[in-house]
């Protein structure tokens, strides 16, 4: 008996500390108040439903795509596109002073009249960006074209080559090109759903946009593919696209296209303000299409062209957008009233840019204050009594206050969704903008800092 | 027996599920991986040492707090500051577009010949920005600059008022007007570390510095106060400034000092680049000191006074970002080399507000490839290969790479300290360019998003 009681009480001894460690436990957990745990990568929750779509084959582009263990093991990430003899290729790059060595070489191909007329080819890798790497950086670009050039049997100024990854450390390119050949004889039209995961960072989904128009009852296909804006850990958000088009279309409006579009588009989103060393946008028209050729910027082929173009590009940007590090949120920021549309870019991306605006946003607060200060901060004209705030249809503010039909519960509930649009009317002039972002947390935070690679 | 035995069984049945319940915890805690508990406001850890300094009297300066229930209650939240006849008064304020009622009266008083020799008064309240609150913002600071008149017996012209707080809700005025004369029957030149109390918001210490300089034999007082950048929470980041001085000198040659030194001092801080709708810095020189009238801005009594000002301003800029929400580092960014001196502040700028260079900073990370991403996205003139980074003493990269003898752990042993100094040299020119901050943390999340008022 004696034993036995003996037994019970050092069972009981145990119970105790373990209910007192379990208290304490407790308490801790809730004073974290983390919003998410920090799991590894999963899909955004922004991630756009039905997945990768299906995209039209454009004829003369043709992917491959290798695991070449550039800095990841067990995961493609060199890519290969060749493209048909003719084919015109435009570009848009990153306005960065620090560009990396691949975007400069790029940049100096883009639109020379040289070999315009043979085959082209386009190499990425992911895992490093060949950015900041001095000398060694324009060696590698140079050796990974000479021996794409030799593997797709194209020129070398028809190579486009882009890196995305860790900055600062050399690029391993024998192991790129130890690949090419290989790349160039598994080329296969159907395969740009491979293409768009092997260029992935830390992408959490692979994204896609397509779309046909008919011109004279011939069909023109678009079909690209991006990446962006998941961090290259341990560096920064890159942003890569290409896209691919059947139309019969010369460099130089294609290129004028891609230029007007992209500002339209992609140089209308943000996710931290940040902007990387390597973003690159490539657009190939192969001229397949039996749709009439395109000549210029005007008539109504060109502006149909156009219409479906900026569709994809839009879209692709706005994955980008749905793909920032720890969105929760996406928000369309539209102003409009502006002195200029100049005027009008430079409210809304303050707006989208504030780290204020963007944890109210995270946090579900509708913190309309903060979007009086970002406005203020803007450096755009703007007037304190004409401007006017509203969440989706809910009038927030006019003339210098508070409406007086809002109701905060009204706004307060607006902002529990996952899409939100902010408008801003300046009540200035005829200038309008519209740009998109995503919200601020603290998973951005933890991506970014607390995770080191 | 068969009971006890029953008994330790079921002692065991309890323990096993407490243990689970254990492992379970521990594991969720540390998925959870917040750098800090979301405890309640405490002081920040980059405050200064030893507290609210000893500030030398000021001469026909006195102050008087009250707890006047704007928006907080048990704590007081309206300072008034009476100034002697006479008193010269310099302004620096907020360029936003939308700055606030208070900023717009003051901003219009600032320099304004009429009243020159009158006393003065300055009122400050804590808990409303009144800002964004239409006319009646603007009906609010003339009840209380007629009643701190009426109270202190100086004319309206020189009253001078500022709010910090929420945005968008009308001020109580009344409550501030109806302790005004109470505050003007309790003034004390000896109560400037209650009038920094008074002005606080989420500020987590009271900000002071002062200098005393002797010219000639006499001395020369200076003493300021300073809130900022805690959030007002729900809204903004607001700094307000009060500095007081007995030097004898005219407002013209005080405002150019002023303007001068803010430039070097205040608009070289941030935290999150956003910027508040209610800045406000106010100078004010009493001429009581036996000292010799400071007449110009040059000749040795100028230098000596401009000097001490600096420092003091300075000071106070720095306790700023000391407690920048949730900062738990202190960041110096000092450029050089630039091809001017405002090439060099955008870099440095462009660096300290980077979202991926502070969460970097947060993580302790030697991340130098962010720091050549903000060197390139910041507009200004540079050229990769001329670039050299250095994190104190530690060269890291030169040359449009990393430097040979840099090592990673000793950048890594370097980012693990709470003061940190960031040298960037452009290799351009003589620009140069110093400007402070502090990291991105969780913790700035929280206050900014999760936390509601």
């Amino acid at each position: 008996m004696a034993k036995d009681k003996n037994k019970a009480d050092k069972k009981k001894a145990r119970l105790k500390p373990l209910k007192r460690q379990v208290r304490r436990l407790e308490k801790q957990l809730a004073a974290t108040r983390c919003k998410a745990p920090a799991t590894g990568p999963k899909i955004s929750p922004l991630a756009p439903v039905g997945g990768f779509p299906d995209l039209p084959v454009i004829e003369g582009v043709r992917f491959a795509i290798a695991e070449a263990g550039v800095r990841y093991r067990g995961r493609p990430d060199v890519m290969l596109a060749t493209l048909a003899p003719g084919t015109a290729v435009a570009g848009a790059f990153t306005r960065s002073a620090t560009r990396a060595a691949p975007v400069l070489d790029c940049e100096a191909k883009i639109g020379q009249p040289a070999d315009a007329g043979a085959g082209a080819a386009i190499v990425v890798n992911a895992g490093n960006a060949n950015a900041f790497t001095g000398r060694h950086g324009a060696e590698a670009v140079t050796m990974i074209c000479a021996a794409a050039a030799r593997a797709a049997g194209v020129p070398e100024t028809r190579v486009f080559t882009s890196s995305t990854g860790v900055i600062g450390a050399p690029l391993p390119h024998e192991r790129i090109t130890a690949v090419l050949d290989d790349l160039a004889a598994r080329q296969d039209s159907g395969a740009i759903y491979d293409a768009a995961r092997a260029i992935m960072t830390t992408d959490t989904f692979p994204k896609g946009a397509g779309a046909v128009i008919e011109i004279d009852g011939a069909p023109i296909r678009i079909a690209g593919i991006a990446k962006g804006s998941g961090m290259i850990a341990p560096d920064m958000a890159t942003m890569l696209v290409y896209i691919f088009t059947d139309a019969k279309i010369a460099q130089a409006p294609l290129q004028k296209m891609l230029t007007r579009l992209t500002d339209q588009t992609f140089n209308c989103i943000t996710v931290d303000g940040d902007t990387s060393t390597s973003d690159t946008l490539l657009l190939a028209a192969t001229g397949a299409s039996s749709a009439p050729a395109i000549n210029d910027m005007r008539g109504k082929p060109a502006r149909a062209f156009q219409q479906a173009l900026h569709g994809v590009m839009l879209d692709l940007a706005q994955q980008v957008v749905r793909d920032g590090e720890g969105a929760t949120k996406f928000v369309e920021i539209a102003v409009t009233g502006g002195a200029d549309d100049a005027d009008a870019k430079k409210v809304a991306m303050a707006i989208a840019n504030s780290p204020l605006v963007k944890t109210a946003i995270a946090g579900e607060d509708p913190n309309w204050g903060r979007i009086v200060m970002a406005v203020g901060k803007s450096g755009a004209q703007a007037d304190r009594d004409r401007l006017a705030i509203r969440f989706g249809d809910i009038l927030v503010a006019e003339k210098g206050w508070v409406a007086e039909t809002y109701a905060e519960e009204a706004g307060a509930a607006y902002m529990r969704r996952d899409e939100l649009q902010i408008g801003v009317d300046l009540g200035l002039g005829k200038g309008a903008a519209t740009v998109w972002t995503c919200d601020l947390t603290n998973r951005y935070i933890e991506i970014n800092a607390d995770y080191r690679s």
